[in-house]
């Protein structure tokens, strides 16, 4: 069992705290906020934990083993350098920091302090992904040819980032995790928003290796809330709907073919296998308690990371270069290796 | 009552056939096909239509009235600009020509000629999108800020024409009935295909004065059929499922407000106006029988076609601009006016 | 190829005709109706037919082999006599006849004049239902525990019979193809309407042998409409949607334990199997081209009818006992075999 | 504020002590149970609340003002006894007692001894139900003519009680809340189970004062969870669906007639009026803290228990009536009153 400190009782610091708590590995000792009522809060609920708004007493704890940071992402790198050089675990929500050079410093940093690097991209512990990637590894898709995800809802704005930076991490995380090729350039574009740059809605479209490509649809100003997922492989095709309470992951047995040449397409027609449909079983268990406990055994056991630095990377590599093809009104920027 | 000749059998003419036929201003008096086996068809459920594989013959009978035109996209622009020298009205398929200069063309021979050019936008018929239609036209959404549409299906390819031209132009008329607004640019981006230059995936944004924007993802390669189009406005929310048996329209009291300052930002946690949802009766009549009347009327009475030339060809404009942008990977192009 | 002559051109009646009219084996010689503009619409549509208000000259017509019947219940007995004694075969609408003594003598009628007598249970030659048996027969569902079925909508009253007569054939006759078991007795309650005797909402509870029972809910008051079967088996459940578009029948793979002891009943929490579900591709065709087809070879290829006229009794059994029950508000009545 | 001693931390009671723990005018003091584990799990999440294995200490405390039972039924009447004589308020899970004469002795008890007596009927203080009694009583519907509940889910058989009094007291407490009419009579029947007396899927039909009817279906055998309900009204009817995330109440402008003669019914096709349908935007509030708030109003300022030990009793004679039916397979029983 070791000790972890929190840092930010926002939104999802109280999730993490929640889970935390319950792992029988962790042992939730500190927890960090600027804001008054949010640690009374915390302290009623974990009454356990030590409250204060002093990061740095956290950071000077030696019996604190991990940190994990709930913050606004533009203090991510500040706070995670000083985890480590304070020689904590880090556990970094995502995105993992505002820059590309960022990430690398931290990852550099995790690596000769020997500390474990973990970014919490949430979703790719869900029950609906594992599955999908045990698909996916036992290569009933075939060749994945296109990954189309939309993320939409009524949300609340954020005042530092735009809608990419909030919600693609998670269509990214995904993406990356069940793909992973070598991402070659992003086309981004969306609302301008009477120029005030606040971009509150937008496309991406990131183009892989082998020709594979990627949609992603991410919006704060839709009436309903969307989580739809398309998957296209040249055995099997798969929706993930996140929202169904009970078949959010739908295999079905068509596939797409790929032809080279126009006379191969016209013998199309015929080629749609369509068949049956199966809804395959869920693990149910919460993402984020199987979450803390992959990070705990990175911690104890020394596991590699699923979710780790060069993950978080990869997703703050491709956030920037949305942002440079937004400014671009979707003209292509190549992602940088 | 005026007599039509139909050129063209194929997926789509026995639905125009078919409609004609009821119609009571309308006398379907001669179909023509290249295949056999469709004039046998065509023969036994129109038995007192004329069938053959010559088209002159329609055009140079002057009992008929007018020429409808269901035929590959590569032949709309030869077999139209006949049937206005031959002094015919012309029902057109969408997309109207192949190109801007072409879809010009026609547009003015029909005036020179004094003839009605109606292209068959069908979805701009529907009890949906006119109900739609209605709702802006009393205000009831606002100031429309986006439009997004997802258009997808396990279809047939195309052979001449990619994903864009087959299903975006009802997209795009949908857009541009219910926004009458001036379209900037369109950056298109999609699935490459092996390089094979068939293009079964795409992804499509379009700028539009006052920072309205469209995104329209159409798809030849998806397991399931979706047709879903969220337009947001400033007072109330649109979501438009095309595939729902009963509730096609929902209303929702809900608008996107717009703000110009970053201090305003702050304050729209509480502007989300959250509020009921309703779906309006919609009119169930059969689209095209509701189009071909229009058609008659404006044959018979001189009515102005809802969907004439000139929407036709703002169809044109922008899927040839979408074909640029998609040599581009996605660069802006701007829409010439 | 035979000639059969149609006698009702009402509600269901064109689609009879239809059916009957692209059949390669059958021609539809004769249409017979009361109503002077329904033989208008019917000759339009099927000029090749005769049509009439005389229902003799059908019976006396020998070129003519078949005759279907599609009017009111109250009738059908008549004409079906009259038909048999005429040598001709039958296809008689559902329910079959008004009492369970009239159709034991037109199964006596058709036996001794050696002629097909085949009840139209549509719902039997659906692609679901069909699917449904197959599982069955394969012993995919075990044994079969309970049938479940809800088919209510906003419906126009019938002015000679009570919702029971007019909607649960479907059911009762789904469930006889099903579960091939003797059934015992029948409750049935419902809304009494005011004491005017008509019925537009009503619950019938069916008990047959080895303790298996069926819930059958139907209603004209619904303002939605529903179409909802659950089949619970010893190893598999099916929930059969007739309403999806696309995925009818979902099939769970878990069961139903029946447990003889109390003590059995407290190891039940683990007894649930509980795991995939698939929706199996089911055949697209439409059911009455399907049974069209079927009754074409009951008389050409002397097939039995899988809706013969035994099929046709215990529907007419069952409906009996409802009404019966029914005024009894709910009190069992046995089915007298 | 308040002490309450709850007694049974099983499957519902954690809900209970959740909603208690955070009322500002609950103290939750003591938790009773007889297993150990469930008891180290209580002290784990209420470290404040004293917690033991004998219910007397919660008795005899004279700082307990309530006790909160959610306990088996079979032993609800024992201990609310006790409970009220030592002059405690009683929170009591549903359904309230195993007899008609137990309910009304607990009634009058408490009467007597000036204490609340408050039954769980939980459904009543959703958002839902909270809307559409608001409906009811703006007259919006009119005279509702029936109710019409499936409550189905793969369930844990209980050992002690049939399905019946396990779902129905849902259904029926609802209906009670929202149609205060006299119940007449119960018919009830259900799968029999190879005669085991386990009764695990049944069927209810209620009959009211003015024609009224409820059909009720209840199981433990559903592979599908399925929580519906319509009610017709003769001006409008709903459709309230307890799965859906965001539209559970749906209001159709559509109304049932009523008409005594068949002259009548001659004109009912036309009268069926068809319009719009609309979503009531409803209270999110969990249901448990609005009936925990309730609760401590009727404690602390004298408030009517909205489903106090009348509405209880309402739903134990019904069950009464049901099981009574159900022995006699579907004979109607009468309620007494």
């Amino acid at each position: 069992m070791f000790k972890i400190g929190l840092i930010g009782y926002g939104y999802w610091g109280p999730n993490l705290a929640r889970n935390f708590n319950v792992n029988p590995d962790i042992q939730l000792s500190a927890i960090c906020d600027f804001s008054e009522s949010r640690l009374e809060l915390a302290c009623r609920f974990f009454p356990q934990a030590e409250t204060g708004k002093d990061t740095e007493k956290i950071f000077k704890n030696k019996d604190i083993d991990a940190v994990a940071i709930a913050t606004p992402v533009s203090t991510h790198y500040d706070l995670a350098k000083q985890a480590l050089l304070a020689d904590k675990h880090v556990w970094l929500e995502k995105p993992m920091t505002e820059t590309v050079q960022q990430a690398e410093e931290l990852i550099e940093l995790a690596q000769k302090k020997n500390k474990v690097l973990f970014v919490d991209h949430t979703f790719v512990y869900t029950g609906a992904v594992r599955k999908i990637k045990e698909l996916v590894d036992k290569n009933e898709l075939g060749d994945i040819v296109y990954f189309d995800s939309t993320r939409v809802n009524l949300g609340l704005f954020q005042q530092d980032i735009n809608v990419i930076w909030d919600l693609a991490p998670h269509d990214i995380s995904i993406m990356d995790y069940l793909i992973p090729l070598k991402k070659l350039s992003v086309s981004a574009t969306g609302l301008k928003y009477k120029g005030n740059g606040i971009n509150p809605k937008s496309m991406l479209t990131i183009d892989m290796e082998n020709y594979v490509v990627a949609h992603i649809n991410v919006s704060w100003l839709s009436p309903v809330k969307i989580r739809q997922t398309l998957i296209g492989g040249s055995r099997k095709m798969i929706l993930y709907d996140d929202n169904h309470p009970d078949e959010k992951v739908k295999v079905y047995d068509k596939g797409v073919h790929i032809y080279e040449t126009k006379e191969d397409l016209y013998r199309l027609n015929v080629q749609y296998r369509v068949g049956d449909m199966y809804v395959p079983k869920l693990n149910n268990q919460e993402a984020l308690a199987v979450e803390a406990q992959h990070f705990a055994d990175c911690v104890i056991k020394g596991e590699k990371p699923l979710t780790g630095g060069q993950a978080g990377l990869e997703v703050v590599k491709i956030l920037t270069a949305a942002n440079q093809s937004l400014k671009q009104r979707g003209a292509p920027v190549e992602i940088t290796n």
